[in-house]
């Protein structure tokens, strides 16, 4: 296939008039598909509903330590939630605080108390002039959203296959005191699916900040969500807590999971791990805001995993409805597009997105021709911080929540449209 | 029996030998007692067992507006959860939202949200000089904390049978422009379990606050928690959303409750309720913060309660497990300490705590003495602002979690060292 940058004008236009029918006859079929959001399809959700038969009517709802979860008290979670997650993680029980429903809610909250009283006694944020967050992107919208809504300064931080771009991260945060975080999805990554590299994560863990309440906001979203059952096959992370505790900067992270995608979407548990400093000034915070988190939710997850070989043999089950979806996405894109010179994708092995870059200035127009058509994509933009692309290139494709069958029209009509926009894009139009 | 306070010196000296005996016996039982907060006990618990066999792995999980409650999505509750909260506050459904497990936690977010960001359009509290609440006291020991927490001063307004002091309410609140919110617990108050009468809640709707964004934080925890099954017996509150709107102050109250006490204490839901403008505002934020709340516990509820009427007859079971014992400690109390003159206490209708004033200057004492004997109650002061009773008199009794046997001992004690520490106190001891 020759290169669409190629063509003579001639052999573009009449291209165009010919993706154009094709185009009007997707429009014809009225689709109406969504590869928006990142949401687990109904056979992934069904592979938890034994979790409602975990904690019934006959149960004792007594935690290993005695306490009845039907009653109020346990502020950080029941120890058997503790150590299921510490276990996920590769930290100490310790160093987590089990939440509830959802990690977002978690960051939403660290930077809501950070505002207002500041971090382990430093300056609330709200009383500073400026403060500002490195977002490495193409990121996660709603982290993105978070910091905007606080008024905090995003900077743009570019994406490699290793992670972001820590020359530039070393450099800022040495610099500049008003930059107080980093937004990090480091395994997985949202949209792109990297996993940041072990040379990343130890630039990371060996960073100098200039303010002592910059945090490193590790979104450890897709930690356990691999698309391959051989472990060969699975990226790996290093464990950033301690590398933090070795490199003398134990308190510079915060990590967050959850069972969103382990579950249920919305009725999981979460968790945030810290230092042992960190953890007791987030329940300083917490004894304020709540007696304490859904533990009964927390017993039916743990009564139902039992415990992290539980869990991974569970997500060998979400992998084998996944991986067929993101190899066919692969399929069609690299059938249709390869070689044309119009577009490149991640093929990632684990998370839930590919991440797509089309000609500059061509996404928005993209995502707009496949709305037309019935298929909503996740907003052009949104993956940036402010949601705007310098060069309104990049998409977002989520493409766990349609059927396979879905995902097959979807994903045709997408590199359709990838195709009509740059043909058109090429021919000045 | 002769007034402690008519007694002479030598007659108290006897009485005060006669009851350190006593006192002594109970110490030599090494009792571990608690009535420190309002815990349900594990008979109330009991009753919502059933609702964990509401949803189970043969269930649909399909809210009936369509929504899978397995899955992200739907901001403010699903419809049939929005319907029993509204028909339990008596408002419209687009009056209120539906959120996780309690409503402290909203209560708290909605303060931080006003420090970070202002109330429709106001400046944040975080940016003023001075933040004030009125605090109607005795009141509800983590209201103040939260208030406390956010630096916001609190004023101490004096409660009565009919509700706070509102000549002093009125009178502050259209004065002073840095009073930005009112506690109110105002059905069955904790600790006294008064009702607000009409009048309270038509002057609290009728408020002329010079501060715009001045909010009536009007916690409504207690309202379907009645002791008696006579409905001539309940209390009965003035519906306020409807009471403010009449009086074009539709946006100057946030109502919370929640099943907290309901179903299960931890792992209920909750709602808040306000207007149509101000659920907007609080959906602008919780937009950031989350994708949505535990659905599928909120299905649970109503799966389980049906409806108001389902709630109501499950709530007549809580008050037959409560009534005795709230009567128990009344009669207790009577019988060890009328006509002394040492102290007062409420018999409520409703709620989860009687409300005891002993002698000015004995509260603490008499608490410290219980806990010695193995009788945890809660802190004297925790019932004002900063945990501070001016005159340290006022103790919060909560009768729930014991048995009625353990009850008895409980009260017994506490009437023994109420009548030893207003006797040393009388002796200038």
């Amino acid at each position: 296939m020759k290169k669409y940058t190629e063509l003579t004008k001639a052999e573009l236009s009449a291209l165009l008039t010919e993706l154009e029918e094709l185009y009007g006859e997707y429009k014809a079929r009225g689709l109406k598909l969504n590869m928006a959001r990142g949401k687990p399809c109904n056979e992934q959700l069904d592979l938890a509903m034994g979790m409602l038969d975990a904690v019934d009517s006959s149960s004792v709802l007594t935690a290993e330590d005695g306490w009845d979860c039907r009653n109020y008290g346990v502020l950080d979670g029941i120890s058997e939630a503790k150590r299921l997650f510490a276990d996920m993680l590769d930290v100490h029980t310790e160093n987590v605080i089990v939440c509830g429903n959802a990690s977002l809610n978690i960051m939403h909250d660290m930077i809501a108390r950070s505002m207002t009283h500041g971090v382990m006694g430093s300056t609330p944020w709200a009383k500073l002039d400026r403060v500002k967050f490195l977002c490495p992107a193409p990121g996660y919208d709603r982290h993105f959203k978070i910091t905007e809504h606080f008024g905090i300064e995003m900077i743009t931080v570019p994406m490699s296959e290793n992670g972001p771009d820590m020359d530039m991260i070393e450099h800022l945060v040495a610099e500049d005191e008003s930059i107080k975080g980093v937004w990090c999805v480091p395994m997985y990554s949202n949209p792109q699916g990297y996993t940041y590299s072990d040379d990343t994560v130890r630039r990371f863990a060996r960073l100098k900040p200039k303010a002592p309440d910059f945090r490193i906001y590790w979104d450890n979203a897709y930690c356990i969500h691999h698309l391959y059952r051989e472990e060969k096959k699975q990226d790996k992370l290093l464990e950033i807590l301690s590398e933090c505790q070795l490199n003398g900067n134990a308190d510079m992270v915060y990590e967050f999971a959850s069972t969103s995608k382990v579950s249920f979407a919305g009725a999981g548990i979460s968790v945030v791990a810290a230092s042992v400093g960190n953890i007791a000034e987030i329940k300083k915070h917490m004894t304020v805001q709540t007696i304490g988190h859904d533990k009964i939710n927390q017993l039916r997850h743990v009564r139902f995993f039992k415990d992290m070989d539980g869990v991974m043999a569970h997500m060998m089950k979400h992998a084998d409805i996944m991986r067929p979806k993101f190899e066919e996405v692969d399929k069609i894109l690299t059938r249709e597009l390869e070689g044309l010179d119009i577009g490149s994708w991640t093929m990632p092995r684990g998370g839930y997105f590919i991440s797509f870059d089309a000609l500059d200035g061509c996404a928005k127009e993209i995502v707009a021709m496949c709305k037309d058509a019935g298929v909503v994509m996740t907003d052009a933009g949104a993956t940036f911080p402010y949601g705007k692309d310098p060069h309104n290139a990049n998409i977002r494709i989520a493409p766990s929540y349609p059927s396979l069958n879905e995902l097959v029209t979807a994903t045709e009509l997408f590199a359709l449209c990838v195709k009509l926009v740059s043909v058109k894009h090429l021919l000045g139009k």
